[in-house]
């Protein structure tokens, strides 16, 4: 007498739910608890499930995965301690305005007033970083809670949602698949805001535009071009998820990081417009030093926050001001071949030669990143992502989860030794689904940017616990054999010969490589 | 004019308020927003600071420094996302109702409100794992909230404080040392409760008493073998911080894991006492299976919860029923050499036959490790530390902590590699450090409790895609190369000869070893 829909478990019914709805990677680390969805995920083909050795990794690889497809990836978490664990790429995901479908395991809700061993307030530890979170405590919900889940991990702010999954809702058949939901769009420009900000351009002396979301692909750059041509000086924010750049597109400013670099290098604005960000802030505060980083004379003018269509922002806008068309960006200009003392120049240097077309580069570079940036700016077209949460140990998952979305491209990682070590298990998962992934690890032995910062927040000079404190040497860390021990090839190169050798001959091969860059430590 | 005391600044009237309190070590992964409490530790010699490369390093370690002292360790963790990356083992911690006293640095008070990059619910994220939290948003009340967090981590029940430190407090001068706080007590036998569990001892046929806590240390132990000579079944729970062991002392049995097996182990009891822990509770819950593992005609009775000192407990009991001194426990009985296949059982042979008197065993071995404890009843006295909180990634840490507070003493960890490679990067700190920490990962390739889960929660037979999320092959990790990445001396060992001449020559020599330990998958 059941039909064929009563069949399902809640754990079919959230998963066929969600691949539906387009998911199409579940990054997981299962549990007792979560048995079920994985029996799910292995009747489910749209969904390809890749297991990683910690939460962490998981999560920063579904950022990768959404920046890449746009579509919020899954991810299977153990309980709140499996949350706990991805939690700090979770926070940067929340950061970076990434759609994020986080499937929590719970136990069963009758178990759950017991307060066995793995019990946690799951709400309270997941509730901070999520945009939404329910729990599907009866398995009638599963899978219209799994529909709801995605669509609000759109927004209004797009970024990750948080469902719970008890163990019997998992398991207990009388699931349903939920209801289509439609992708929810960013928001239109505000015709009355883009009025007020043309008039605001007209009046000012020296006008500037932060952009970030949609403007950074390439139509919103070629609107950004527009508006730079007539007289406004375009930034983004120090760091963003995703920018298009390379020969033939218009290259906006970069915000500077330190405050007081960015405050010296405003001087003057009197106008700043914000169209897909928020106003922009230190990263940190120090003593005597500003927090937010518009001059006294500037009032910043919020066209529209990171729920709205920013590239659609810039066409209003320039079409408003009457902005022509402007001329193509920069050509193809890549440096020769480096050669000397390796560093993060010559580094630089490489990568804007070897760099190949439609790659992903994931930045978590920290001090040593910067370089590359600016060298890549007229190299083959290619796509740069950034940490922008600012919790370190991204780098490396957020590749993996690029580099299975894209499999016919290459993603390059550019990562600290520092920011390495936190994920570095992502090497594993690399290694077994064959992601064609460069890793480039700045080895410098050295959380170098605390160094600076000891400095800067005037803490004094370092003394021997501090330096220990700070320095990753005393044993340094052997990442060719780090990286081998998970089973992803790797090399050593101190030279900046050995480096562009090595860069070359990492994207000619397919699956995934590590190069070990030996940079100065100052 | 000013004083001496005045010319401390908030991050140092914290530390040494907290050095005035016995704290000796803290563990720590500091970024920007700490650097002026790395100043303060730098000029702080009663604490040693020891850099973890990962937060769960960190407060795993500071979760087995306790476990040794009785005092708890500072952690010093970066902003929200720092916490949650510690967050999975202070979950454990507070189910092993350890104190622990975690440090978070945050933003400058005036510069939490621009909603800066790090920037989150820090109070949110902790709230629910925190036994008490504050946060010392004024200088002046940086040392008086240093000392009540020390007070506040031993009580009622013990566990993780999280203590709050704006980066503006830290850098600010005006603070000024905590007032002297006295070490709360645990809580002395309520001579009623006592006098009622007598009395319904004396009428049971069945009587079981479950202990956990004081009641595990030599002492306790003592005195359950008094109660265990007049009738009553002695039992521990399935996991417990720590439990003195070994010739000489009384053995309670342990609760059996799985509830069927538990259930059946209780069948016909029909009096439970509980003394220094909770009414047992089944890890998981299963289909039709129960979740508290008492027996229907059996009424629990809980003369002492964890905030309890079991061990007086146990002795006033003792002393109600008039139960005499026992004998002294089991003489001194080592295994001989084991020979051919490794696995689980010669490797408990091994470790019985070569573990040093007075050692710490840091248990993190899931499957695998339950034989090694079966077969060290009778080895040279030591003390075995378990994963109470469910959340795997807390071997290797807690064994570097217990390492750093016993020197002069040998530390085992055993580990599996699913486990192990949560946080591989305790193995950093451990060389670094020279801990006397010997590493066993029961290398099978398999999260191969989750393989045995899956077929008792009926999830059904693995497919290839479930197969694949519960393997850890494909690539199979080669720990010996992951260890000496890390300056880690480690060797292979495939049969019990091997194991067995590995083991006593890691014990010999000073400094960490990791032995990777192949063992059968099935």
């Amino acid at each position: 007498m059941a039909d064929s829909v009563t069949t399902l478990t809640g754990a079919e019914a959230l998963v066929s739910t969600l691949a539906d709805h387009g998911v199409t990677a579940c990054f997981a680390n299962p549990g007792t608890s979560e048995m079920h969805l994985v029996t799910a995920l292995d009747h489910e083909p749209r969904i390809r499930s890749v297991l990683c050795l910690f939460e962490g990794v998981a999560t920063g690889a579904a950022d990768g995965h959404a920046r890449v497809t746009g579509q919020p990836a899954m991810t299977l978490l153990h309980l709140g301690a499996g949350y706990l664990n991805g939690g700090a790429n979770i926070h940067n995901a929340k950061r970076a305005w990434t759609p994020m479908i986080n499937v929590i395991g719970d136990h069963a809700v009758p178990h759950l007033r017991y307060d066995a061993p793995l019990t946690s307030n799951i709400r309270g530890l997941a509730g901070p970083n999520s945009v939404w979170l329910k729990s599907a405590d009866r398995v009638a919900d599963a899978g219209e809670l799994a529909a709801e889940a995605w669509e609000a991990s759109f927004g209004p702010v797009p970024g990750p949602v948080s469902l719970l999954l008890p163990a019997d809702t998992a398991w207990t058949e009388g699931g349903k698949p939920g209801k289509a939901r439609k992708r929810p769009a960013l928001w239109a420009p505000d015709p009355n805001r883009i009025a007020a900000a043309a008039k605001a351009v007209r009046n000012a002396m020296k006008p500037v535009i932060l952009i970030n979301g949609t403007a950074l692909k390439p139509a919103g750059l070629a609107q950004a071009a527009r508006l730079k041509a007539s007289g406004i000086r375009v930034l983004t924010d120090t760091f963003f998820p995703r920018m298009a750049r390379g020969a033939g597109l218009f290259a906006p400013e970069r915000m500077q990081y330190f405050a007081e670099g960015a405050m010296a290098d405003l001087e003057g604005t009197d106008l700043m417009l914000v169209a897909g960000t928020q106003v922009p802030v230190a990263f940190f505060s120090y003593p005597g030093r500003p927090s937010v980083l518009v001059p006294e004379s500037c009032t910043p003018m919020i066209i529209g926050g990171p729920e709205s269509d920013s590239a659609a922002i810039l066409a209003a806008l320039a079409d408003a001001l009457g902005a022509k068309t402007s001329a193509d960006g920069a050509p193809l200009d890549t440096p020769g071949a480096p050669s000397g003392a390796l560093n993060a120049a010559t580094i630089g240097a490489s990568i804007a030669r070897h760099l190949p077309e439609g790659s992903f580069v994931s930045d978590d570079g920290v001090s040593n990143g910067l370089p590359s940036f600016m060298m890549t700016g007229r190299a083959r077209p290619h796509d740069w992502m950034m940490l922008t949460g600012g919790a370190i140990g991204q780098g490396m998952p957020l590749a993996l989860g690029a580099a299975l979305a894209a499999p016919d491209r290459k993603t390059l990682c550019l990562t600290g030794d520092g920011a390495g070590m936190y994920t570095n298990q992502a090497l594993w998962s690399m290694a077994r689904e064959q992601a064609n992934v460069v890793t480039v690890v700045f080895v410098n032995h050295s959380y170098r940017i605390l160094n600076i910062e000891l400095a800067r927040t005037g803490a004094g000079n370092p003394g021997r616990v501090a330096e220990d404190l700070l320095g990753l040497g005393r044993p340094e860390i052997d990442w060719v054999k780090l990286s081998e021990a998970q089973g992803v090839p790797a090399v050593n190169a101190a030279t900046a010969e050995e480096f562009d050798a090595a860069l070359e001959r990492a994207f000619r091969e397919p699956g995934p490589h590590l190069i070990a860059a030996h940079v100065p430590a100052r």
